[in-house]
């Protein structure tokens, strides 16, 4: 290949025996086995995995999964024939979490134009720390970023930024909250502070308490606040719990609530909640008030992950409790506008370009048919509950507030009774047992688990507009196909 | 569209307003389009992108690309070609950091099987927190984990983690140390602990300080450690210290050493350090005891972000140090072997498979051809470094012991001294002014930044095997055009 970038010399330059002429791998190589991969993307792992005549899984063992992959990394490479068929397989045995009777998590479904701002991302190897490397990339998340904030209600602005995944983004809120009640602790840490506590709801995500353990906070002081029956936080028992921390000397310092909890999909009161904080002096997080973890990967249906933190603050807070300042990246004599270069306001370093998965979406769809699909998801969470009321052997756990539909299954054989309590009763391994077959099946995946003293329940999330009332109809009848002899 | 799984009926059913009745949006609608978009993409993203004739970046200044990007969302969706008008602009707006002449970061270059697998796992949107969810993608990072520690040397393996980033490898690390040094920190918070400090050279990467602020240890905690002239860590300064802090009456735990620097590229001694770690009981990040950060989205060029955290440990400390068992994943009731449900040793909740990045791609080239392009790098950074040493007007900063090679140009006006100290007195904004001029053509990119006493200079790093002697020399030809008449 000779061409005036690349011209072929004659004697080959030798360094510690290695030749360095010219490129030693070349793109145009490859152009044949990328076109025929993503021809097997697009038939195998776009439309045949959100096909509904298709099963959800194809499921192996560990063991044999092992085997059938020949997971072995090796010396010598293998031909382009054998990877493609690599890719086949993988694509295969991968469950299909966006076919259209896949309810089994907090994200469902395909939206092809944020598929493709994903592939644009992977292609380019942008990181979005500075203006310089991902000029496109940064400009976008900034305009993602104003938008969010708009749509929150916060007419001033604020900032934000796009991080790896929801419980990332608590972690912001907890350590920004910290910072913002002490900055010292920052450069001092936490060994000459008082001792540190924040409040959220025993509904709420897992991650408060991770960033708690990870902050040096400590899982003991996340004061866990009752919630009532359908799942929300109660307010007179955060002031209690506020009230007790104060007694025993600690400082309380923040408040986290849940607009949307993970099982029940329950909405936390915020603005009793929010009364509460601006008494006591506390940051609210997920509110109106200081700061908002959304993530468009779920309801948005952006491509996994895209995650926005948002902070109600103009001074620069998010800038200041994050910055290291690295000299390298973030050179103060550049020769454009450095606001952009947001990188510094991120645990990161190198940061995916999540923003841009979220934006091509809201282009190509709008924000009025975003809003109708929101709509359409939680109808179809009423009617799946009306159903479920409506037929023998199934109970509702609660109506739905959200597009978590939680209800068990009781097979025939122990419908002894019409009370409320035969839940109760209900084996722990009915719902296992029904998981395992429908898996084994392939024919949808819904989750279970137990909640306090309430059996094993099956928690299905309704999201994807791929979906319709037909499959709501066929999870119903499945459920009661695989497990009425139980 | 009548298929057995969607069956369309005659009368619409209606929830508050909303029909139900089959799926709203339908993939298949989406084919022509996805189609074009992937053939944009290998047109655009990967064939002119690496094409060494091509730009390596379009420059335009921020408020100049708000208005050509149209960023606003809107309340209405876009047409189908307007969208892939878009698709197209973001592309060519977007600086190339595949192009064989982007040296700017520590990565580099397009692993052309790395970009399928992304591709891959963008359109099945796997996340990587239970065999459960993604039983091809956990097996596939515990085979590349193995692999790894086998390379690192670590016969009796160990654990690990693939996340978002080195950065966030190296916060995993001070927090196991942490936890390993003292385990009830994770439910009692520093607040009743003594001061804990750890070390690490003055060289090393900004996310120890940033994970010293994050996790309540404290930035001033941070023990910078001297380093010699050529940017490794000082032994007998590290144990000065330790016996300092000790003295001060704060604990040390952990020490920091770095394997490649980020600026200079140095490798700090680590058999000292290892030594007087183990003298003073320390945990020792990145060596051969311990923990190791590894990122395979830097020379190994996996598409990014792909960065894997190890632990030489077998009894569950990663797993008791981040573990907070959320019941809706981690049933204990499962039907499989719950031991591929890893999630619950990450900080994060939903997780990309990263690994299965670098698994097909080392598949496809094998472990003897990833040896080889290491080795051809470190040749070409070292033929580059003679280059400079020949050229006049050009200076070395160091010899080159990785892939970064840092030098200053200086302008023929200012070479009024052959003296080792010209440099000292050379401008400031030369580099910078150079670094403005290469934007603007957009013929290349390389970094530059201070460093402690010296003024700007360049760091080149040579990572890609689609680069070769010929853009080395393009490099230093382009800087004194560039740069001559200053």
């Amino acid at each position: 290949m000779a061409d005036p970038g690349h011209p072929v010399k004659c004697s080959p330059v030798m360094v510690d025996g290695v030749a360095l002429n010219g490129p030693t791998v070349n793109i145009l190589d490859s152009e044949d086995f990328l076109q025929q991969s993503m021809a097997i993307i697009l038939e195998d792992a776009v439309k045949k995995a959100t096909d509904v005549k298709e099963k959800v899984c194809e499921w192996r063992p560990p063991e044999e999964l092992k085997e059938l992959l020949d997971l072995e990394l090796r010396d010598e490479g293998e031909s382009e024939s054998q990877i493609l068929q690599r890719c086949r397989d993988a694509i295969r045995y991968s469950v299909k979490t966006t076919h259209p009777r896949f309810f089994n998590q907090l994200f469902a479904g395909l939206e092809p134009y944020s598929l493709v701002a994903s592939c644009i991302v992977e292609a380019l190897k942008p990181s979005a720390y500075t203006y310089e490397v991902g000029p496109v990339f940064t400009l976008v998340e900034d305009a993602v970023l104003r938008k969010m904030m708009e749509l929150v209600g916060w007419e001033e602005g604020g900032d934000g930024i796009f991080n790896a995944g929801g419980s990332m983004s608590n972690m912001y809120a907890v350590n920004l909250a910290r910072y913002h009640h002490c900055p010292d602790i920052k450069q001092l840490g936490l060994s000459a502070a008082p001792r540190l506590v924040l409040f959220t709801s025993q509904e709420c995500h897992y991650s408060i308490s991770k960033a708690a353990a990870f902050l040096g906070i400590g899982t003991k002081n996340v004061y866990k606040v009752p919630s009532d029956e359908s799942g929300k936080m109660i307010p007179s028992a955060l002031e209690e719990l506020i009230k007790k921390a104060k007694s025993e000397g600690a400082v309380p310092f923040m408040v986290n609530a849940t607009a949307g909890t993970t099982v029940l999909g329950a909405f936390d009161p915020l603005e009793e909640i929010a009364d509460i904080c601006g008494e006591h002096n506390l940051w609210l997080h997920v509110d109106v008030t200081n700061s908002v973890a959304w993530n468009p990967h779920k309801m948005m249906m952006a491509c996994l992950q895209c995650s926005a933190f948002l902070v109600r603050d103009k001074t620069g807070l998010l800038q200041r409790c994050y910055s290291a300042s690295a000299s390298y990246l973030f050179q103060q004599d550049k020769f454009y506008d450095i606001s952009f270069d947001t990188g510094d306001k991120s645990i990161q370093c190198g940061r995916k370009p999540d923003a841009f998965k979220f934006w091509l979406l809201w282009k190509a769809v709008g924000a009025r048919q975003l809003e109708q699909r929101v709509d359409r998801a939680l109808a179809m969470a009423r009617y799946l509950a009306d159903e479920i009321k409506k037929r023998e052997g199934f109970r509702l756990l609660m109506e739905p507030e959200y597009a978590n539909v939680c209800f068990w299954y009781i097979p025939p054989s122990l419908r002894h009774s019409s009370s409320p309590s035969a839940v109760l009763l209900l084996p722990l391994q009915v719902a296992p047992v029904i998981k395992e077959r429908m898996m084994k099946v392939g024919s949808m995946m819904v989750g279970y688990q137990p909640h306090s003293d309430r059996a094993n329940f099956f928690r299905m999330i309704v999201i994807s507009p791929q979906a319709g009332k037909a499959d709501m109809d066929f999870v119903l009848d499945e459920i009661h196909n695989l497990g009425k002899d139980l």
